[in-house]
């Protein structure tokens, strides 16, 4: 993710602010985030947070985005600054309404995306009473936070807003709180902060490199392992000219915040979900080097298995840490390497055309490489019936891929909110299934709202699919009980009513015929679409 | 809320249940909430939860209700122990599906309601990996809960969740938090707890009568709060002989966990919502009785304006705490007083007629009084057009009101979902706003599911009304932006098509006659129904 340059400023109030006249709280903090360029908040207000609300009236430039629930909310502020690169503000209703968004905070936490989370709540002098509403929210926000801060008067909450947006902003980026008491808000004797200083981001020692070249050239099979910026276009060249002059495997974390791939771009494997299927897959590595990842590790324990997808001799070497700069780690290795800049195989000869008939995986994944636009923005939340998707597409038109990063379901459709609201004239393609789709159906409403060409591809299998699988893998007997707490097909949901119903047009597919169609045309319309696929 | 009688046992296994052979540490748990009366699981799994369900599999007697989002779960749970004056179990998935249950849980807190609240989790030694959903399950759990504990090991979960539900019973009831590793659940040498005393309801002080008695002799206007278990029939009964022997007025919060109320039952009214019609209405009070509530509060501070709703200068009494015997304190006050049981009004010449023409929230009030069923279960979630409904409705059938206690909008479907579990044969009827009923609207799947009698009475008024009267209420001007912030039609949200989508029927009003029709119809069948009230 880009950094800003910023003029470099201590942070408090200009004497040309001062003298401009008297403002509240709530208003210096709305005209700082500008100043910090935040120009877009993602919103659910409530009581608290009315003077704030008031203040985006009187002041311009910044786009707010409403949804009817936290959950869409804080996902789009997440799928807003994977594109933008730099946050958006969230605005939140207290304890309680941070609590809804926490979920998908977590996500944006793992993907370690910049995002400024303002959180009203009660009076300073009225928390003490402990009113129906009044719940731990400093408490709540903390493990989801870079950063986290109440502020306590009208006069430093500018302040602490410029120092909210320098700290999701630091390497490697993440969500700053800031708690925001409403007579913090109503309070006259405002003052706007100029914005800070990016916080530096260190480059890795030299030993690092050589230690990493060191390996490379050893001749022993070794697996790198990219992960965050790294897996952004320049860096993904860097690593592509090293994997090409030493043999060294190339691999992501099976989720990532943002993958810049396609026709033109090296591909790169994803470490799979299953445990056993990543262990066959990596059989016979004896270095695993860390760009930015830490040591893999599979999502969940298994009753006698090993927690590690990589054998349990290989050694563990880290090149870069998350909050160093990747991009220049695998530059300096590159040439520490003297490696030159490694060609990618031609792909001239190759023609694609959508698959018919039957649906499945793969079927899905080869009308996707034939039909999906130029720098789409593809946004997958699939992982069972997914599982063609991502290596079934590497040759599809160049476009980013978008992934939920810690394993709490529900954020596909609020990430194609806020992706879509900060990518402009680019497409976005939600690859969404049902049971983590109904998580935050909400978001569709949102679409409707704000016009958003998004084409959301909704997997209906009906079931918590990949929870059948899991059952089978813990060794557990599936009886009735069971396969009815997996099993959301009674009764069965109409995806297109409910897009309906929110206002977002839809239609069904049960062959690859129709849906070829009707995603040709959903791309091409303004506006979102919901194609419901039923698998 | 009525407690178990158990009998008494150290909480550690008998010999004969050892003597029957290994289970599973998910054995020993199901079957020991079983055998504390937990038989009712409100659940939305994931993968560390799979011996757990295996288990509800092979033991029957647990009934299993599925949500699609775990604000549902929680608020279901929530519904289910109002009613039912036992709780049922949780099942949440890891500290993010935790933190999409927690603001039903915040509510839960508020209404005191037990709740064994179960959160599946890593394995114990898989925790340090820092897998992707890894997250601080317990410090969100714990603000929420009067006891959280995480269990180590498949030989005392058992005795965990013998301790987990008397805590959740224990006066006056809350969310007792459970964490479940996954490896507790696989181990072998499961034990099943025996359950535990009910843990003892402390009677209040002869001192606290004696007193409360002195200031209701005074002939001092005098204001009682009735909360918590004072609002069921028989602590009722014994304020109505305290009010009519003394002139006293009885209140109760704004938002009530449960009211027993209609034909010949008191009919108390509610502290307004609003500060400054709550200090109008409350003027010239000398003295606040609590029973069972706090010192009543505003839900929020507003610039310049006292936090309470009661004259600065009356005196606060306490006759009984939260966690006491409420209904014992009444009768023993009562008799002090010398009080005789109270007449209610003669009702037997009052008819009532439903209303028609234009729909106004007395209009909706006066058609609610005509036709609610003997014995529904009304739940109510609609500030603002709503503020008619519970005055309006003291003379309709017998029947229980339910309200969110905690502010934290989204739990009106939720609780009815539950309560109808809880109270088959009895009628749900469920006044939901718009706004707030999109926070959880997967709710109407599990009605569809589970075939709950449940009418709900969506009031589409297509914006956060409430907010809009805050809005003018903090003296902030409303232009285009904060208009935008506060008005959810655009698009208009069709209710009945996002219930059809989850396999509700429905059908739309925008007259008195056709809701009355609808209304009575939707009463008399099997299944839920939804009547969108267009407002």
């Amino acid at each position: 993710m880009e950094t800003k340059t910023v003029s470099v400023n201590d942070g408090v109030t200009s004497g040309r602010e001062a003298a401009q006249g008297s403002m509240n709280g709530a208003e210096s903090l709305v005209k700082t985030l500008l100043a910090c360029g935040v120009d877009t908040c993602f919103a659910n207000p409530g009581t608290s947070e009315m003077h704030f609300v008031a203040a985006l009236d009187r002041i311009p430039g910044m786009h707010c985005v409403l949804g009817l629930f936290e959950g869409v909310v804080t996902g789009a502020a997440d799928g807003y600054a994977r594109m933008a690169g730099k946050p958006a503000a969230t605005l939140l209703h207290c304890g309680p309404g941070l609590a809804n968004g926490l979920a998908n905070l977590h996500n944006a936490r793992r993907a370690q995306t910049p995002i400024v989370n303002i959180i009203g709540d009660q009076a300073t002098y009225h928390r003490p009473f402990d009113a129906p509403l009044t719940a731990d929210t400093e408490g709540w926000a903390r493990p989801v936070s870079v950063w986290t801060r109440t502020a306590t008067s009208a006069a430093s909450v500018g302040a602490d807003a410029a120092v909210a947006v320098q700290a999701a902003m630091g390497a490697p980026g993440g969500v700053a709180s800031l708690i925001l008491p409403s007579d913090v808000c109503w309070d006259e004797g405002g003052q706007v902060a100029a914005p800070l200083p990016p916080l530096p981001v260190p480059q890795v020692s030299p030993d690092a490199v050589q230690n990493a070249a060191r390996v490379l050239r050893s001749g022993q099979s070794t697996l790198i392992v990219l992960a965050g910026s790294a897996l952004l276009e320049g860096a993904l060249a860097d690593a592509h000219r090293i994997a090409a002059a030493t043999d060294a495997r190339l691999i992501t974390p099976m989720s990532n915040a943002r993958v810049t791939r396609g026709r033109g771009r090296l591909a790169v494997d994803r470490i799979p979900y299953s445990g056993d299927i990543a262990r066959t897959k990596l059989a016979g590595i004896r270095h695993v080097v860390l760009v930015g990842a830490p040591p893999p590790v599979t999502f969940f324990a298994y009753p006698g298995k090993s927690p590690r997808p990589y054998p349990e001799d290989a050694t563990i070497h880290v090149l870069a840490r998350p909050e160093q700069d990747l991009g220049d780690a695998l530059a300096r290795l590159a040439d520490e390497l003297g490696a030159r800049k490694a060609e990618l195989p031609s792909t001239a000869a190759m023609t694609h055309s959508p698959a018919s008939g039957a649906i499945t995986s793969e079927a899905v994944a080869q009308s996707l490489t034939a039909l999906l636009p130029e720098q789409a923005v593809v946004i997958e939340e699939s992982v069972s019936f997914g599982r063609a998707f991502y290596p079934g597409t590497a040759h599809a038109a160049p476009h980013d891929w978008l992934q939920l990063t810690g394993g709490a379901i529900g954020e596909g459709l609020p990430l194609a909110t806020g992706a879509a609201i900060a990518a402009p004239g680019r497409r976005v393609v939600s690859l969404q299934a049902d049971g983590s789709g109904m998580y935050t159906l909400q978001s569709l409403w949102t679409m409707a709202r704000e016009k958003l060409d998004v084409t959301i591809v909704l997997l209906a299998n009906r079931k918590y699919a990949i929870l059948l699988g899991e059952l089978a893998g813990v060794g557990a007997n599936a009886g009735k009980t069971a396969l009815d707490m997996l099993d959301i097909g009674n009764p069965d949901l109409d995806w297109v009513k409910l897009a309906n119903g929110m206002g977002v047009e839809g239609a069904r597919a049960t062959d690859m015929d129709t849906f070829n169609d009707l995603f040709r045309m959903a791309n091409q319309r303004k506006g979102p679409f919901l194609i419901e696929l039923v698998i």
